[in-house]
Formats: structure tokens, sequence, C-alpha cells
């Protein structure tokens, strides 16, 4: 479901999306997210800025290995570019890269309201999944708030995530449905802001794109993730034939005899079924899927859907490993600069307007005409 | 009282500290930190950096009017000037020209745990003072975290601090009392760090002024603040001699006849005393002030005040008036920028040090060496 559709607004629009660097994406990242960041880039207007951010800032807010982090940045932009962003076309960065989102982010926190702040549900989750706590949404858990395991830098994230958006002044964001709470509080912060000092901030608008979510292979009830331990629950990108074919093989399914569609009652088997859906391009539904596929031993369907997945990731898998290939070190090194250099110029734009009403901007500021 | 005369350290010394721009500062100002860092300055060792720096993102953690604010950001540039401060031998600096402040403020942001920031007596006072709570500092005002009136800025302002002070890798940082708690958190962000990526960090100790507490001549209870309403209150480093007079003619006294030195049961007459002792180059004390005075009217006595006011800030005044003038405004910008660009620099090699060790710095991290 799309809440706005980009195309009908009529001034300039500027698309903003992050990305957490977790290494090489999964299948999950991909049918999620990036496949639509690729269409949205394909099908934009040529007035259309498009920014991509892969969100390292966002990603230390949890423990992090340094060499670790360092590496899966590498894979994060080597992925984008072979799932088919152009850099040339899109601003694709390190958010790292770009001073002004943190600048933008202390403005907005000197205006950003605990109290709506400790309304928000993910570092919530988050903290409850690593305390095991059980909190729920309704209630704000005010101990936790003052919980010596609750850092800062969680608790305040939405306020960065507002301002990774704002300072680019971007009018679209393509987001997943986690994310909404989120930038309904970015809109928030743009509004108080704009209210006090005049209007600067566009209002962004959510696209929300059609759901596709994809199971993990072996715990078909949770969502496929790069934190859970086991690898063989989830497709990378980059994972050869043989490594698809072997994922698929050992997923975990049921011992009903024959393929059906049935989420509740069958979900690992649906699970396939609709990863089967989402990578092939005739449009057939996932009954439609299940009704070719039912008499099939469930051997055999699996070797089918391990096919499905590899002819479509058979392209990206040959770019990526291009774009790793030592000799392209310099080359993803040239993309990360100009990108970088790109985004500067998009948020400098802005924090100029953003000094110049809220009265800073150090000896900058002696330009201006004084009393 | 100093806990640290940081003469006696061994390596290099990096004393930093940092002023709100609150415009002309007043004779509390100027005895409670500008004085003593003209005085640092004036007696540090040549191998001995010092960073000054006006924190214009501090002042935005309350309500600021953009106009007034970037005026009072100029006058307090003039007026660390005029005090004496020499802009070849210290760096000084608007903090908003350096972006590695909230820079670092982030990377702390994410180990800074929410349970010490709850402890800061600080923001407290401040929302206090604002929503006129009364809140005992035992007792975490649990309720006020979820009040709608806190801002993320004025509750997260010490890690900022912290960053202001650990991305120069300062040794020795002139707080006053007030400040000496947020010291104590900058330290504790400094080893939470060090213990996590390795010693990167100083822990910077406090320099303790001496205490020269100037209370308010119309309100000899409260100290001289530049938010008292009544101009009247404080005396400003760019008064004229008959605006001293004047300020000291009307300053609140009491009808007990002679002068006599007795804070408790006579605290106008008292901070005038106090006042002529700090300004006095003799070393003479309130109670000798005190006994030479004795036999005088109230109102040859404030003559005397004045007239010794008048004479230790008349240098100050001038210079202070030839650094507004109009001829001298390209000259400030020219301060402001070469102290941005040397305070660039100094924080610059402490973020690629903090980079290196975290994992980040986007494309920068490409000449390092991959698994």
């Amino acid at each position: 479901m799309r809440r706005n559709d980009p195309s009908k607004a009529a001034s300039p629009q500027v698309i903003f999306s992050g990305i957490q660097p977790t290494g090489v994406p999964h299948i999950g990242n991909y049918l999620g997210a990036l496949q639509q960041w690729a269409k949205l880039q394909n099908e934009a207007s040529p007035k259309t800025t498009l920014l991509f951010s892969i969100v390292d800032l966002h990603a230390i807010t949890v423990n992090q290995n340094p060499r670790q982090l360092r590496n899966a940045c590498h894979q994060m932009l080597a992925a984008l570019l072979a799932v088919g962003l152009d850099s040339k076309r899109s601003i694709i960065f390190f958010q790292s890269d770009v001073d002004a989102h943190e600048k933008l982010m202390w403005i907005l926190s000197c205006r950003a309201q605990m109290g709506n702040l400790s309304r928000m549900t993910q570092w919530k989750a988050c903290l409850a999944h690593r305390s095991k706590l059980n909190l729920s949404d309704n209630a704000p858990p005010v101990e936790a708030l003052l919980n010596t395991e609750l850092e800062l830098g969680l608790y305040s994230y939405p306020v960065l995530q507002a301002a990774d958006v704002l300072v680019h002044r971007a009018t679209h964001v393509p987001v997943g449905h986690d994310q909404a709470q989120h930038l309904e509080f970015a809109r928030k912060c743009a509004r108080t802001f704009n209210h006090r000092y005049g209007t600067i901030f566009q209002l962004p608008e959510t696209i929300l794109s059609p759901a596709k979510r994809v199971m993990s292979l072996t715990q078909p009830h949770l969502k496929m993730s790069k934190s859970h331990q086991d690898p063989r629950s989830r497709i990378l990108i980059s994972d050869s034939t043989e490594e698809i074919a072997q994922k698929v093989k050992t997923a975990l399914t049921d011992s009903v005899s024959g393929v059906s569609y049935d989420p509740v009652k069958r979900p690992g088997v649906s699970n396939l079924i609709e990863i089967m859906h989402h990578f092939r391009a005739d449009g057939a539904s996932c009954k439609d899927i299940a009704r070719d596929c039912e008499n099939l031993t469930m051997r055999a369907f699996k070797e089918q859907v391990a096919k499905c997945i590899d002819e479509h990731l058979f392209e990206i898998r040959q770019r990526y490993e291009e774009l790793m290939g030592k000799e392209k070190e310099g080359y993803l090194r040239e993309v990360a600069e100009s990108g970088a250099v790109r985004a500067r110029e998009s948020a400098a734009e802005t924090m100029h307007l953003v000094w110049d009403a809220v009265g800073l901007g150090g000896f900058q500021s002696f330009a201006k005409k004084l009393d």
C-alpha cells in the first residue's frame, strides 16, 4: 500500500532512505527494501533527487565489533550497487561522512520532547529483547528509562533519524512498517521547528512498500534476520547456486504430503511459496504457485524454489563479487567519496537556512547584518 | 582551591573551557571565569595548548531569540579579546563552527547511560525553575523525565559538554563549582570509551577557580546574573564610568551606619566590599577594606567602590568598544575563522583515532586493511 504516490506531487521530489550496514543483505532485505529502491530510482522523473544512505551511525546504538562493522559497511555499499542502484543517478553515501546529520540532530534535540521519545516503541522492544523484560507498548516503562542498561543513543535514535530525512529536505521516504512511527516523529520535529523559526523543512511523506515479509528458513514464525544465529536461516544475495540449494533443502517444512499455501498451518512451505512468488517475474500468485506445485514431492518443490531464487540472484551475485574483488577497492572508495561530496552539498543548503533561522553559525554569522 | 596544578603535570597540557554567549559579560562572569582564563593563558608554558570556546550550541537548550543570540555571540567574542585572551596564543572559537563536537557527542551517546544522566542536577534545576516544581536532588523526578516540558537537548547537554572537552583531549578544564558534576560525567564517558576501544581519551582534570562569587546589586542574596530582569542588578564590563557610578549608587544596602563586613547580616554592603577586594590589586582582605572604610558614609563608600571597579575596567572597556566598532567587524570575523580552523584541526586528530577505534569513518575507512 502506498500512502502517497510520489509521481503525483508537483514540486521536485527528494526521496531519501537509509539502511544499516549489516553486511551482505539477505533476500528479506532485498525484497523488503533494496529492490524497491532500485525500482524507485529507475522509474523516477529526471528532476527527482534520490539519496540512499548506509546509516553506520545508527548501527553503533548496539554493540559492534569495529573490524566487522567496517567490513559490513563495505559489503553493504557493494550490495547497493549490485542490486541496481546507480551511483551517478542516486546519491549513495555513508551517514558518518556527512557531519550535518549530527549537527541537525542537536538542533532538533533542543526542541524534541522526552515525552514523545518515551512513547517510541522501538527502543522499548530493543531493551526488552536485551533485558528479557516484558514491556507493554501502552505503559511507558518509566523504570526502564532510569535503568542503567538503556543508553542515550538507543533512546535518542529517532531524532538522528529525523535529522537524516530533514537535512536533505526529503519529500518522500520509503520505510518499512516498523519505521512508520519514527517518520511520524520526524514530521513532528519538522512542524515544531517550522512553527518556531519559519518554514524550512518539508514534511516528508511515507512510501510504504508492498508488504514483502520473508520468514526465516529454519524458524518460519520469525522474520528472516541477520541476528539469528543459524546462517542457514537466511539466503544472502551473494550466496552461490550450491549454497542456495543447500539452504532451501534444509529449510524447515512439515510432514504433510504435497504442496499447499496455508501460512497459519504450514508456515515453512508457505514461506517458500511466497519467496517464489516475489522472485518470479510472471505475476503468479501464491495460490497459483501452490496449485502448479501441488503434486510435487517436497524435494522437487524445494529444487524449483532454489532454482527460481538462483536465477533472480545470478546477475546480482556476479556484480557483487566483481565489486568486492581487490581490483574494485578503489572504485568503491570513489563511489563513497563522491556520494559523500554530493550528500554534503545537499545537506549544506539546508544547514545554511537552519543556522540563519536559529541564530547560529559561528564566524559565518558575521556576514549577517547586526542590530 | 585548585584540585590540580597544571604546571606540575609532565606531558604537554591542553586547557579547555567554554562560556555561553550571553552577550557582554558582567563582572561576575569576569571575576568568576574570564579573568582566570587570561591568567592561565599568560602563565602557561609555551608547550601548553589553550582552547576557549563560545558554546553557542549549549545556548539553544533554552529558548533564544535568533537575532539576539547572534548579537550576543559577537559581543562575547569581542569581550574575550578585550579581557586579554590573545587569539594568536589561544584557540578561541565558536562551538558551532566545529562539527566534531556533535559527532563525538553521538558516539559518546551510544555508551552514555540514561541512569547517569538522570542523576545530573543541572537539568533538574533548570526544569524546576521553569515549571516551578520542587525537585529534590536525591529523588530523581521520574515523572519529569516523561514530562512533555523536558526537551532532549537540555537532558543530554552533559554529553555534548563531555564531547567538547574530550574531542580536544583536554588535560585540564577550569570550571565553576556548578559544573564539577558534569566534568565527572565527562571522565566517566572517557573511561567507558577507553575501556571498550582502547585508551584514546585523556581523563580531564578539574581546575576549580578560587571562589569569586559576585552577588546581584539589587538582590544581594542571589548571584549576579544575566537572567535577572533589572539591568541595574549587574555591572557589565562595557559599562561607562557613569553607568558604574549610577549602578553602585543604587545598589541595595541597609540602614546600619558605617561600613562593616558581615555577609550574613549585611549582604549588600559585604558584596560591595568583596567586589572591591577582587578588583584591588593590593591583596587587601575584605576585613582590611571594611576597616579602612568603617567611618565613611554609605555614599562615600559607594563612590570608592565605583572608582575601584571603573579603574580596573577602563582598559577592558576601551578594547571592547574598539573591537565592536564597525571598522573591526572584519577583524572579529578573521579571529573567529582562524579559531575555527585551528579548533577543527585539534578535533580532527582525535576523531581519526575515534573513527578507527569504533569502525566508522565512511569512505575514509576504505584505506584500512580488511579481512
